[in-house]
């Protein structure tokens, strides 16, 4: 399956453009994957096969965090995206091994392996997400946006959704609900983990999914 | 209408702590409207009126970019969330003024006019935006998501969302399409107030509006 992700770097020191110039070498062993690489003053977009891009993104920011400075990614990303006119980029495909639409049981279990199977990377991360499942089979709340409440309730194929929510509080890197977001923390390589299951294990294939993600290192906030 | 946003600002220097806190008396002349003010290691959350939220963080961002620095806010900003069990806080509500639902025609003109009539602010802002409508009648593509390709056309009320494309495009502060994004870049004061726009004047009264924002100042990308 095809996607793509708006990735931003956001050092907090002066020394913010090296930073991110040697951080950026992360990206070098998965440029082979992606069609589009391009960036401007607010981000880098990544287009491509949607299993390389959190792996990708995690390297980045796991890249720039072990400097020790407070770093924040945000990202932007989408699957299943209809395009626009004569883009072809970012339309729906098929892809074995991920996101299979089984039943949420299995799911759950397929997601909770991928984590526990995720090799601990020794750096801390806060991360937050607004899950976004867009289209007219899953509509309205997700994980992010409060999946629990009314908006469920008159709307179908929520299932998927609501095992998507169950995995998220079981996966050990869960932190809280916030408005309109969820919050995680952990070792990064376990955050991330669970992040490309929330992006890929649920929801229809092919379905139009967004996520806005903040991922967050050696915030100050959490040395008090 | 009730809404709310995840703030988060990001100074590019060392002396990143001062500046944010200096910069969040901005916020204080706003701090009546709010139900809910809290901040954790990630981002601060803002709770009431919808048509405080991008005012106040327009200020927020004017106040920390008056310093020179390379700063970048990221916002997750949402309306007509249905919310969580026993949790009224964003509950959609009417509100007069805002986000009448009239013809196209009409709404874009009000809209231009809001733009036109927003002061100048002398600072220069780039800010990148994926709008997504949520729930069963606004569904799938929006500006910030492709809002002109085929999955418009499969859904219905998309009237609104063509409307505020064409709106976006005329702003005077449009720049270009991005992938899954749409690009903005002028005077802070027109950026917002086109940003206000899009989140309140579009979409029917009360639907399930969720944006994902970011907006950058003083970026050295620029001044090559």
């Amino acid at each position: 399956m095809s996607g793509g992700a708006q990735v931003s770097l956001y050092p907090m020191t002066d020394a913010f453009v090296p930073l991110i110039l040697n951080s950026v070498k992360a990206l070098d062993p998965y440029r082979q994957y992606f069609s589009k690489i391009e960036t401007d003053d607010l981000s880098t977009v990544l287009i491509g096969p949607t299993e390389h891009l959190l792996p990708a993104i995690r390297d980045l920011f796991v890249a720039a965090a072990s400097s020790g400075v407070h770093v924040v990614t945000h990202v932007t990303l989408s699957r299943g995206c209809p395009g626009m006119p004569g883009y072809t980029q970012c339309e729906p495909s098929s892809a074995p091994g991920q996101n299979q639409s089984t039943t949420s049981e299995e799911t759950i279990k397929a997601a909770q392996k991928a984590v526990d199977d995720a090799p601990l990377l020794g750096q801390h991360a806060s991360a937050q997400f607004a899950y976004y499942p867009l289209g007219n089979d899953l509509t309205s709340t997700g994980a992010g946006e409060g999946g629990e409440g009314e908006g469920g309730k008159t709307n179908k194929h929520m299932d998927e959704i609501y095992a998507c929510i169950g995995f998220i509080k079981s996966s050990g890197v869960f932190e809280k609900e916030k408005n309109f977001v969820t919050k995680l923390s952990g070792d990064a390589g376990k955050v991330f983990a669970t992040l490309h299951e929330v992006f890929l294990r649920f929801g229809k294939e092919g379905a139009h999914v967004a996520l806005d993600l903040t991922v967050s290192a050696n915030s100050p906030s959490l040395k008090k």
